[in-house]
């Protein structure tokens, strides 16, 4: 049974495994710091070296922004496009990292072995438990899997402003049957997750001016409009006192979740208190008329990412500022458009603006929500697929987290998207001390050995999904 | 006559007396700044040098914090005690500065010769026009000028921490029977004011925390306090629809300008179009109920004067940050008191702290707000004497701006405060590109010379106040 030389050999391969990983940590490709472009292209082409290592045909694309690797297979039957993301999110705030993040380690936190560095989870370590699959297929069969494309983007953690006109550009090559995707998280430790659901994601900056110089709150105070009142107060007003988003037609294209879809939930145990407990919260912050399970997957959000402005070093200082400026992103469900979305909140922002006073935008990013049809046969069978490799059988969620790229990959290229992922909720993304499960990494590699085993036996008739079977293929 | 002899020396003496000033602007004496400590030093030891060689008796007093200069003249008759203060504040944005805040020099501004550098009108260059006055003074006539005292603080700028505990512990050989404080501005470029009222200042910083590390927003967000939001909030609810101050008692002790006040006020042919158009504004925030004058002199105010928090880098990072902090300041009038509002202020932020959050708060100074009486007879004769040295006839007015010291001389020291300065409007204390009129400290320097004068004439009787005497002794 080959499946079985594969899943040993990626055992045997992990001290291999996890010091390639480490090198591809290593390299600085924050792509939101333009001083960070040159970092971006090392990992691009790190990553396509390694894939041609393997035997892919691999290529570094340029886009106008970061570049793109693409790699291919070889062809016949069904195709796949797996997709990831090789860049990270910026360090900051870095005094509270215990070591370098780019100088990552693999070491103990109490009694689970982890990766540690930024970008360990979020994405570097995810998307090599695809390559390393792919590796060991290689390395014990001789042949890649049939028909496995990649494409890896490095600015998904900017906003991918130049994903949509490479999809289109490239849409032939890279259309698919199914998009695999791995850039999500564990249900819990033991429990795999399927994404049916994401929440879109809209990001925008905004810059109240007042005055056009910095002024003495004694000498204009109580008299000169002060840019930071102005941006409190849209801020605040940006959600009522129930939790929900004030800006006008915000809900509209937003529906309940479905009856079947609540009632799993539901059966989940999901502890809102566990889960907020982890980081040291216990009273669930969203609408009050909704439970903690659709805050988080089903419901939109707002939340303010960053303010500047005015004083902020160390003492005090008595100054009315020119400036201010905040950072505000949007979780999208159902069909919310985020361009129609975008107009309403600036409208909501201007509004807000005294006569004498402007507002400039930026926008980082618009993308819709996405949500997957659980009768496509590959969920039941890839679902299936995995159920040997964890204590617990893969659960159907949602997920608060923004992959646009489903979108995308949806309206442009007309190909459903399977989401699976191993990262863990304490794995600190986009925060200090990130870092990946050891465990994680090897179930996740064995994860995919054995989805891509199931897909590529495309005539074997796909088991029933209530069928508990442990040898899939 | 021996005040022209005096007044001709200062006008000889200007560009040696430009060239101290740009001296003691070179030291970086910024208070709030931990790290530039050693420069407040220099700074008081370079200003105790200079008064020791005209023949004060100066010394450098340590504190806890930044050290006082403390000079004596000789002593006989009735007691001045000069105030100034030798720190300055921060320089950022430092990218707006045309130059080197502490590469001072002397330029032309249009038609006016200027001192460009930070500190130089807030309040190095506005201390020099009294030290000046009295080098003339010693070098015309061999003398310096009967029983003036001189005290300079370097914690004006950051909340005066050191100052209360040094009058207490020196309230003997401090006290005196008027002040003479050099730290305000003209009314406009051709008119003096004497200042009878000052607002009180109260500097707060608050903190507020929420999850115990920072998040990423698609996983947490919708369900976990975001301390951005509810910083904005409590920053919003600071102030109703019509610019009043919500915290409960706020008002208390704030009473109506006396009607002939407001009647001088009116008078005064104040522009606040003018007034704001030079900052790029036109419309007054303040109270929608109080004229603009009333907003900047009379009436209390409360500003944020700086917020940070979550991601300000550039780019975009979807983060729910652990922290989120802010800078407000009050500016108190009447008999507010300043110790009462900070504990009604804090209850107001802590009462919009979700259960699950905290909040922190940090003080930077607190000081009531002092009216003078100008019944004092040395306040019209004063005002006589400075007469033939500007274009119009000095006014009594306000100050937005807090000069605690006041009060502090008031309440500890047991007397009034006669408050003199030269600065103008767009001199951009605490901005970039702060700057002197040479005229201010020319004129500055020939009006202390004036006043002095007419002080040291004791048994001469005040002049009327009606008098518009050219010749004040």
């Amino acid at each position: 049974m080959e499946l079985y030389r594969i899943l040993d050999r990626i055992d045997a391969e992990q001290t291999n495994a996890l010091n390639r990983l480490l090198e591809f940590l290593r390299i600085r490709s924050i792509s939101t710091d333009p001083t960070h472009a040159s970092d971006c292209q090392m990992a691009a082409e790190w990553l396509a070296e390694d894939l041609r290592s393997i035997g892919f045909k691999a290529d570094v694309r340029p886009t106008s922004g970061h570049p793109m690797v693409v790699a291919h297979g070889p062809s016949n039957g069904k195709r796949y496009l797996f997709y990831g993301h090789y860049d990270v999110q910026p360090v900051d705030p870095i005094e509270l990292w215990e070591r370098d993040p780019f100088d990552p380690i693999v070491e103990n936190q109490g009694r689970e072995a982890v990766i540690r560095g930024r970008g360990a989870s979020d994405d570097k370590g995810q998307l090599m438990t695809f390559v390393e699959a792919c590796r060991a297929w290689k390395d014990e069969t001789g042949e890649l899997p049939m028909n496995i494309s990649m494409l890896f983007e490095g600015e998904e953690e900017s906003g991918s402003p130049s994903l949509v006109p490479f999809l289109k550009r490239n849409a032939e090559e890279l259309s698919a049957d199914l998009a695999l995707i791995c850039d999500t998280g564990l249900f819990d430790n033991r429990t795999p997750a399927i994404i049916t659901m994401l929440r879109g994601l809209l990001g925008e900056e905004i810059t109240v001016t007042g005055p056009d110089k910095d002024l003495h709150s004694g000498q204009f105070g109580g008299i000169a409009a002060n840019p930071l009142r102005i941006l409190s107060r849209v801020l605040a007003d940006l959600h009522d006192d129930s939790g929900r988003v004030a800006i006008p037609g915000f809900y509209d294209g937003v529906e309940d979740v479905p009856d079947d879809i609540v009632l799993q939930w539901n059966s989940l145990g999901f502890s809102a208190t566990d889960f907020l407990g982890k980081v040291g919260l216990s009273v669930p912050a969203g609408e009050s008329n909704h439970t903690p399970l659709e805050m988080i997957w089903s419901r939109p959000t707002c939340e303010v990412n960053g303010i500047v402005g005015g004083y902020t070093g160390p003492g005090f200082k008595t100054v009315i500022p020119s400036r201010a400026s905040a950072k505000v992103s949007f979780r999208l469900v159902g069909s919310q458009d985020p361009y129609k979305l975008r107009r309403s909140f600036r409208d909501f922002v201007r509004w807000r603006i005294p006569a004498d006073c402007s507002v400039e935008f930026t926008e980082h990013g618009a993308g819709s929500a996405s949500m997957f049809s659980t009768d496509h046969p590959l969920f039941g069978r890839a679902r299936k697929a995995i159920t040997p490799e964890w204590p617990n059988r893969a659960v159907y969620t949602g997920e608060g987290g923004s992959i646009p790229i489903a979108g995308h990959f949806s309206n442009i290229l007309g190909m459903d998207s399977f989401l699976l992922g191993f990262g863990k909720v304490d794995d600190q993304i986009h925060s200090p001390n990130e870092k990946y499960d050891v465990d994680s990494f090897q179930r996740g590699a064995r994860s995919w050995a054995r989805i891509i085993n199931e897909l590529q036996s495309a005539h074997t008739p796909p088991g029933t999904d209530d069928e508990a079977g442990d040898s899939p293929a």
